[in-house]
């Protein structure tokens, strides 16, 4: 977490200096962010080719172009446009994804040709890899989370220039959703922030309906122009199946700790608003939370974030009111959310990543939730979390909602195994700091509870740590210090080697607020 | 139309210079428009008082603060912050309404104290009578249509302070709807791009819910401020039942022809996409186009505009695939938007004023309109409407989507008898100009079709006016020229005695670009 000023390919670094410091109106930071552009309506929008989009949005070497991952690992878009833009001669591109996956792949060819020459965004897998071992040519990676990246963008930090929206439904107008056609996704909450700033917006569809889609996500006041392909999307990597609760007893063991510790927080009332994720641990969790409200009679408030079949039944059977859905997980999310059959259940909302977990709105989601769980691939002493790069030292993984919502929670949970394979999970020091320990309430792993007995920042509405220990203890939870922890891991996994690196900074990890919280160094090529 | 460089208290004057004239980006008017607040959350949006509202908003002498209309006459919000300021010491104003309505006559009571300076914004009945003819103190009103305000906005040409926003419904987090409550409007269109660009907003609610409405037509991360009052309207003057269509033999005929250009018109196909408003006249259109669409099999694109029982029936019984609402006129439209009891048709689409037709957006929805019926209370010989003033010369009535609509469709025609009382409706020169001739392509009176000669404006998709004359003609409808009703109705109503002015601008009327169409004088206290 010591940072220089000053990054080649980033520029000047506004230290991380707490999770509550940098806000808009002081500290050098304008009170106002982007000015939007004004547009004059063509009478047409609909274009023939990705290349007459290309040149009609003016995209010329140097700029930057967005994207979202809606479509995660089935996406044909990302690397369509990069392909036309490559053979149109454009090079030097930033490229402002939400993420890319393995499917993505191709941008490494597109770095070395020079057609990508820096990457914002979070980078998955294969991507990952490339950035953290190759790609020297490229600028460090900047990783934000949903909610830093649309803050970027409204506050002007982050000027795109031409938006491609890739949309399972679209008209002729410009108007989008992600609910109907052969790549339906369901919420299309990601590139709602860049349809709104981008000086031109390009949707792509596979859909091109003759009546405006309803619901709309996307309205047809941001779109320049529509140009019709054959796919946008592999539907086996769009939607999967819903990943499915975890079998494994030890698993099984962390995630009912962390229910228990939900259930022990004055929040388990009435309205209770919580997100799980879609992991297999943070599955269970939510499984074992919807019976113990079911039990206990609490109907919750909202379910948030990534949703899926779990949360659409939680809402079918009355204990939620609502969910907020800034991305669909699986088939039921996509159906609860009005996906084909006009099923539509108005108390699934889709929400935007401003909406999410924006820190500069008047409010985003996060904030009204009670409590989180989330994973980690290590937390340290100080209950820093990392879950950027993986035991080796890569770059694997984005930081999605992690920061919006540890900071957002009344309790922030992390839970995850002593050890990943050989690797230790809780260690003296994160390789890398995705979530600042100041906003982190409790670890869960399979020996227990281990809450941060430091006090949380000044301006949260963090509930008193001291009062969850006592509960835990209180209802005979295994309660287990931090150190006895890191001792059991580091002798269970027996001494690791140390990760090689270079000294070029791969990738720079900003905290929500827009400061810089840590790098990530590359890799020695060879090892 | 000739308007001076300069009018006091106005400032500059962009005089008009055509339609499609006035764009971003070229004759010194900038591509990007206002930038936008950023916000810090803070814990608690719930507020005690307008009063507590309005010191926690920062508003103080001077500024401006905006309102919307979606309660009409039976709004209860723009009085009791007045109010409020009044007694708290505010003054010097600016009032930014959508509109404003009888029920708002105490603004004339503040003008005087000196607690409003300027109002921009629409002045109907008692309020416009009063800027007419008294409030000497008073800068001019500024009339803007439903898409101007919406585009002054954005480009920053209007900053607001402070947004009060009435609304129906919100919970605790900020999230406004028009659907539920005691004071339930429907739609929430206007006021969306309010909450986007002021630096404060504060929601006024009469029903404040344990749990976000959805669908949500203004989310919480624009909401600064929610405040609980007793009640923010009185719903007699809210939703009122739907205008009869007339009964009048003369105003039917007149609906005749009018539904009988369009059926002639090459728009009367399948996805035939109109506006026809509320009035008695219009609304008879609708019915008569619904017969005509039933008979000959045509399935209708989107109805627009402020939405009616007769337009969610036509939705219903499949003669429109999609009702767009920037105003829901009647408790059917706000039920068929999913008001109360959960009938939501997702084909009922609210929409922002923006949306519905801001001119420097990519494209509002008044461009896709095949047709449009509107009225007037003058046109004269250049097809130029008057809406504002009334035969006396009193201001009495807002552009409302007038100049959006006419500009934006295929087909504008407008519908009016050729006298109103004694006052002849069809002119040598309309008194004041709302919309320009150049953009209206057929006048039906109770004599027949008058269709404008004139080339429409360079870069419009009207239809080709030459080929409605012929079609016109060939069906046998009536087919009168401009001087033969100029002649008529002077012959029927008389010598008019001429309106008393004096050289005080009561209002200035800006063409929805932000020029300067015309001006209303001030009428002579004694007549």
């Amino acid at each position: 977490m010591s940072v220089s000023d000053h990054i080649d390919g980033y520029g000047a670094v506004v230290p991380y200096r707490g999770v509550n410091t940098r806000v808009p109106g002081a500290g050098g930071v304008p009170a106002f962010g982007a000015p939007r552009p004004l547009k004059t309506p063509g009478q047409c929008k609909l274009l023939r080719s990705l290349e007459d989009a290309i040149t009609a949005s003016g995209l010329k070497s140097g700029m930057t172009v967005s994207f979202h991952h809606h479509l995660r690992n089935g996406d044909k878009v990302v690397n369509s446009v990069l392909d036309a833009c490559a053979r149109m001669g454009i090079e030097g591109l930033t490229l402002f994804p939400t993420a890319l996956f393995d499917v993505h792949e191709p941008v490494a060819e597109h770095v070395r040709r020079g057609v990508v020459r820096q990457i914002m965004g979070s980078v998955n897998g294969a991507v990952g890899r490339m950035v953290s071992t190759e790609a020297r040519e490229l600028a460090p990676v900047v990783l934000r989370s949903h909610g830093g990246r649309p803050r970027a963008i409204a506050a002007g930090e982050v000027h795109i220039d031409v938006a491609f929206i890739a949309a399972p439904a679209a008209d002729g107008a410009g108007n989008l959703s992600g609910r109907f056609g052969p790549s339906a996704c369901g919420s299309l909450g990601y590139p709602q922030v860049d349809a709104m700033y981008a000086d031109r917006v390009v949707a792509v569809t596979d859909n091109l309906m003759p009546v405006m889609p309803a619901p709309v996500s996307i309205p047809q006041i941001y779109t320049d122009f529509v140009v019709e392909v054959p796919s946008i999307g592999d539907p086996a990597g769009i939607v999967s199946g819903t990943t499915a609760v975890t079998r494994n007893p030890l698993r099984l063991l962390i995630s009912r700790y962390a229910a228990r510790v939900i259930e022990l927080a004055p929040c388990f009332a009435n309205g209770l608003s919580f997100q799980t994720g879609a992991g297999g641990i943070t599955l269970a969790v939510t499984a074992f939370l919807r019976e113990a409200m079911a039990a206990k009679g609490i109907k919750g408030g909202f379910g948030l974030g990534g949703i899926t079949g779990y949360f659409v039944e939680m809402l079918r059977d009355g204990l939620l009111e609502r969910l907020l859905d800034v991305q669909s997980f699986d088939a039921a999310a996509v159906k609860s959310l009005g996906g084909g059959s006009g099923e539509q259940n108005s108390a699934h909302v889709e929400i935007s990543a401003d909406w999410y977990a924006n820190p500069w709105n008047a409010g985003a989601a996060v904030n009204g939730l009670d409590a989180v769980v989330l994973g980690a691939t290590e937390i340290d002493r100080d209950f820093n979390v990392n879950v950027n790069t993986e035991a080796d030292g890569t770059l694997l993984h984005g930081i999605g909602g992690h920061q919006d919502t540890a900071a957002g929670a009344g309790i922030t949970i992390i839970a995850q195994p002593l050890l990943r394979g050989r690797a230790p999970c809780v260690v003296e020091r994160v390789d890398c700091v995705t979530t600042p320990g100041d906003v982190v309430d409790v670890l869960v792993t399979e020996y227990g509870v281990t809450v941060n007995p430091n006090a949380p920042p000044p301006g949260s509405k963090k509930i008193w740590r001291g009062e969850i220990l006592e509960r835990v203890r209180a209802a005979g939870l295994p309660v287990v210090p931090m150190d006895a922890l890191i001792d059991k891991a580091k002798a269970m996994s027996g001494p690791m080697s140390p990760i090689e690196r270079t000294d070029r900074v791969a990738a720079v990890v900003e905290w929500r607020d827009g400061s810089v919280l840590d790098v990530v160094y590359a890799k020695s090529s060879k090892r």
